[in-house]
């Protein structure tokens, strides 16, 4: 139910002769990473690209007689987050393919520059053209504009001048090159399917296909994989710190996914359990609001030993358009989605349990429902700590002036969304549940304003012959 | 999980300047009836029919300017089950409209005939010609042929020509008629909207609208519903005995309805309990199947003190192709929308609780992939008996050649399946869930092969003066 | 540049394994006679009917893998006429299938019945449904209605009944049936093609696939085609004249097509011929209103030794929609088609030729911009007499009130369009192009109202044993 | 007939409130120039650039709502011409739209640049992004990365570096501007509508939109466009030569249209007046073969006193699909558009007049089918000289190879073709009627191999004081 949006899934695939196929089921395993739009591009056997872009669900815009024509044993592929009419355009569909002086590229992305702007105006500066509205340019053109004869070199120096999260693909004519950034704020994970390499945001885009999952591709690491499936990484980047979003277990990542070294719905599990402990009050039961409430509300039940029931419906059968009488209905849009059980609510004191509060919008319609359906009392609780600030990490956060919580006490958002008692998760209690050994990779800017500081500097490149020189690699 | 599907959700409205957006918002509530197409028809205040009519969900096929157009106060609309090829045409999709010498007519209608293929021969033999596969057509043809006078005196001998089940909305320039055959096979609800009054399939559908729920249409009932709001009634078919669909509660109407006399989601729970009251083996975890499961498998882990637990993620992101690479993916079907969750299952002895078990041929993939995860033990458990008899009633069963249970003992449906011990509901565990006032007003045909014998008869029909007679009421 | 709209074309063909793509291009060489939407249903070797019906022209609704779909030997095509909104169903495009007692048929019909409101009634009263607004399924009714035991009798029975103009297949899972009104209203021409046989409404539509001219179908014939090529012909109705429509030649038919024995080519410019011979006047140019004027007006330039010129130039890129800016600009609508050449008309005194002339009020906008662009005089000549009276027979003709020649004197028309003189074709000018041998047999109704009297009746069957046996001819 | 495809249409307007609409009605006017795709870019109040784009017709892919969306007073838009399917990529739809120092642009381009390849690896090496394989991009990225402060001086710049063909619109957030290359190979017309400019490849576009024709801009001028219609000339690139592109008249542009001082029309009818006076020969009849051909056909039938007939008819519905059937059809790809008309044929003497002739296949086919019909012989006379050498500038001529009058003698070519003799227009009779005064500006590379050298060099820019600086004049 948060009001925040993903910037984008990847996925890429090198040395299956159904490379198309992979990606796009990939792509539709990572469908809740955004859903606006879906690409594919794919390097044939004759070096060439092909691809295809669609708005839509990718099991919407593409279908096998498309595939069969996006030929080849590598590709890469992107999904789009959902946003408003002025970047429903075409041009801004990943994968992005350009011409360098080293040879054409395709490249997909998932996060987000804080230093686009800057970079953006001195490119224009320079006399570089942008297509799209896209940060995914600037590494284009900073690709292209290098003067780095190898471009190993030039990704490191690309990985200098940026600043900011990214999970990228790049795939040239013989290899492909799999980055994060030096703090890991998105995650990307590695996986073979026999000889094939697989190459995903998450871990549930592996299991889809029946690829094994091997590993995460580590903060600052730039993995290249050849033809062959053999595998080189460097780490020229060093990264003060690590500063994964906290957002990916909260509420992105798939509860079967495997993040960050954990399993997304055990620990949301932890994350309702410490809820409870922190918060419970007396109650009759507990429910979620579906879908991402659910396992935080399943850990809440049974830390409390309170049934967990089904106090929301959702309708699956959404369509495109939504029609409304003129004689307005009360709380329409969220009606649309989700419909009270009233045999559930009715004279019960009932817990809702829900990942986060961002606006607390549809909360307030929410809570007006299942009031309606004859909940007696309300206590709402949250999975998260107060959100308070804005992402510059690649979350679509609203800006500040929206966030509930950086605007009122928590007493004026109990009111607000009409709730009888009203607690969120500490941020103690978060860092609990994403485990001592690893809490302090996280970042919590978003929640206490403490974003990571850009400090990183390229170390001296490691000498890649004691990996094996690229020299012995060559030929899609 | 059922492999049944439903036929059809129908919505009527009466009074209201908006109408057809009405009955649009209802068929989106019905939406899980039938996804194959949905289609509405307004009579206007000039007395013209207006309509329109799409293949897939209402949201796709529906926009503003389409219902703009279908202007009017009354109309009624219909969404037709998902099926395959050979029905795939616009005329066949409902509501019909026709003219008869008592002028023009439109119809929705649910259910099945089961003595439509001799009518169909007799009409065809006098010259009638029908244009599409439907049932409901030999309601219109037989309304056209009546020599009586009176439309209501038209129904009534349709009534007693027609066997099998149908809850029907039948819209004429001055009234909307609402019928449900004698035994009530498939529900029907009333309900208003200020003055507005609102026919429809289930509850969920008024709620959505902000009607409020009236009662139900009784079976054998007819009833009139005039411009005004003004709604009369008739029983002019004496029934034997009652016949409503045990697989409603078990499986299509929506958990948060309200449909012969019971609150679905309370009723599944019992179902759920009951068979855990029959057979409950010692585990470690209760899991349900998606989503048609949760209700149950939440009533069986109550009732045996077990942790329920997310063991299966479905994916909300279905387009609608799916193209699967020539090197075949595991259980590949399923799969797309379903996947583990592997720290639910890993080790664990789990309770797997599904509502019906049909062919099983689904149920092999997914305890397959449950396997896969890591169960240790799956105990599969279902909330109905065995199927073992198709249904003649308006619920596409496969054939008995493919009912599983009409097939295999239990231990050898265990076997095919997977499971490690295997438990169905029982009739009597079923009775029990429906209510010991309620249980013998249901069929349980598929259960048993005990199928309702038809031997209505049309009852004297009661003088209508004393209601109110249809002089007084006119001009839509 | 008539304001007329033809009622349709048709093709039949029996005997080749392509019998679909045959009629496609049939289809398509008659598009000329109807752009709303086309229809083919095919009788595969099972002896099942499959189809496609789109809107638009034949070539943008039908694709390869469609027509591999409508597989058989023998089928039926309609192109059906473009019209407004009201008739926009896709239950309103032929061919229409039904079933009767005698098995299951499907019908396409060109043309016009003149007692189908007394007709449709009468059925109506029966408890017939009808589902479309066409006169062609009277032709289904009455077929699915009579109580004889043979097809054939059936057919002669609803001649017998039927009034009106129809040139009409009847494809049965035996034969294809091909027959025209006693008059003759509409062409109906037969060809082969190897052994393969063709029915089609105007020769052109033969030439395109090859198909060598028999003959044309007389009026009151049936014919009966079977499958291996055989045809027999029947002949029940005695009509008192014939009655081919005149404005066929005028302006209807392909020019290169020969219908009514007449190359209607050269009929047309013996049209333009005697309409310079009995009205021209001193000139320095003569120029056609393409395209229908063309071949007129070069028999007209001929006749009078005048240059004939370019006058007028065709857009030929006409998409779906056009938009005009609110200052709206003058005579924007025949603007978007035609535009004038300059150095054609500037300064000269002009004859414009053109095929009729019915509301007038494009006439008016192309007079206005020829004036524009530097006419000095305009002479407009129509190669047809004054339309007077409407037109029962299939021609769709508007009301006689906005028929310019039943309200205006020849002058005050002239004034209208703004010409300096204007001349209608004489009616026996007109006779006389049609030629003295055949005038006789035209109907003029719509230059003076003369329309031909229905006094057919069914004569008494020949035996059919002296032509072959129907017993003799069975599975196609 | 002409087996060339032009390289597209330009239209541009400054001071319409309806500027999109306008655009668009100038591109319907253009059509004949691209049918592949149309795009329409305007600057709105608020500085904003809005726009569409879409494959296929302008008819087809702009809607009364997409227009209104377009909003603004400035606005240009482009037809591309029809090409395979590589290019079929939404990114070459022009007009483009790009940002550089100087602010935003969009570009709308008509023609071909010589030195393409030389400039675009100078560009990529630099690091500049191609998006498209569009020409148009080049000057984009010189405008971007010039160095001078004054656009109007980037643009001179760019003109000295570019060499070849282009007819190009500017669109910047304080004026339009139009530029045409030194030689003037493609037209550009200017005129008025009120107070609004319009810019556009032919003054038939003028004519639409009730815009009354001013001038040509001229060879290697550059004209400015400001919001208030004021408008201001350079001409700053001294061209050694002038040289049209004489396919224009012959066959690119629209008969009605007025482009290098010349009326097509009449220019046509000289040429076939020519013709006719190099090679006339004994015959019956002339024809043309449509459209190109009617003017020339008509200046020959004049010039020898013969009549003109229609001997070919075209089929004006012509779809998206043609599905032959696999006993393949004689002829097909013809006989879809042309149809022979056997009474004008049928054992005359007929001399063919058509514009020009390229590949020959397709004369193959008429006058094999004009054989069929019946012509007794067969006389073609073409248009044009004999196309040996292929075009540099804009035109899409097939290689050398495929030319048949640079591979064959023309006594081979008549065998070819199957005509009984053959004539060409010679070169000395084409200079004839491209007139006395004005032939010496032409290109005849196609003709002689004799392609203009591009030794233009940049004069001193005049001082823009004289006539008013661009202080005066802001924005839009």
């Amino acid at each position: 139910m948060v009001g925040f949006r993903e910037e984008c899934g990847v996925v890429g695939v090198v040395g299956d002769p159904e490379a198309a196929k992979l990606i796009y089921l990939g792509l539709y395993a990572l469908q809740h990473r955004g859903q606006e739009a879906a690409g594919i591009i794919t390097l044939n056997d004759q070096g060439e690209f092909h691809g295809h872009k669609a708005f839509g669900l990718v099991g919407d815009g593409f279908t096998n007689e498309i595939l069969s024509k996006i030929e080849g044993r590598t590709g890469i592929g992107h999904n789009r987050y959902s946003t408003t009419g002025a970047s429903r355009m075409v041009q801004n569909i990943q994968p992005f393919s350009f011409k360098t002086p080293l040879g054409s590229m395709a490249i997909a992305h998932n996060g987000n520059l804080t230093n686009a702007d800057v970079l953006r105006s001195q490119l224009e500066a320079q006399g570089s053209i942008f297509q799209s509205t896209s940060d995914t340019e600037i590494f284009m053109h900073l690709l292209a504009k290098s003067k780095k004869a190898e471009l190993l070199d030039r990704i490191i120096e690309v990985m200098s001048q940026v600043k900011g999260a990214y999970s990228l693909l790049l795939m040239t004519k013989d290899r492909l090159y799999a980055l994060r950034d030096p703090f890991g704020f998105r995650p990307l994970v590695i996986g073979r399917r026999g000889a094939c390499v697989v190459v995903a945001s998450e871990t549930c885009a592996l299991e889809l296909i029946d690829a094994e999952f091997e590993r995460e591709i580590a903060p600052g690491e730039i993995v290249e994989i050849f033809p062959d499936g053999f595998i080189r990484s460097s780490f020229p980047i060093q990264s003060p710190r690590k500063a994964f979003c906290s957002f990916e277990p909260i509420y992105f990542a798939r509860p079967d996914s495997k993040i960050f070294g954990e399993e997304i719905y055990s620990l949301r599990k932890r994350i309702g359990a410490n809820l409870a402990r922190e918060s419970h009050v007396d109650a009759d039961v507990v429910i979620a609001i579906p879908d991402s409430g659910v396992p935080m509300a399943l850990g809440y039940a049974a830390e409390v030993n309170l049934p967990m029931e089904l106090g929301l419906v959702r309708n699956h059968y959404v369509g495109r358009t939504f029609i409304e009488p003129s004689q307005s209905i009360r709380d329409f849009g969220v009606k649309l989605k989700l419909n009270p059980v009233g045999s559930t609510l009715a004279g019960k004191r009932v817990v809702v349990v829900d990942d986060s509060l961002v606006r607390g919008t549809t909360s307030v319609k929410i809570l007006r429902m299942l009031r309606k359906a004859g909940a007696k009392e309300i206590h709402m609780r949250l999975g998260s700590p107060p959100i308070t600030h804005s992402c510059f990490f690649g979350v679509d956060t609203p800006e500040r002036g929206q966030l509930l919580a950086a605007q009122q006490t928590i007493d004026e958002i109990r009111e607000f969304i009409g709730a009888d008692t009203l607690a969120f998760l500490s941020l103690p209690g978060l860092q609990d549940a994403l485990g001592k050994g690893n809490c302090q990779n996280y970042c919590y800017g978003c929640f206490n304003g403490d974003y990571p500081e850009d400090t990183c500097r390229v170390i001296e490149k490691q000498p890649t012959d004691a990996l094996g020189g690229p020299g012995l690699r060559s030929g899609f």
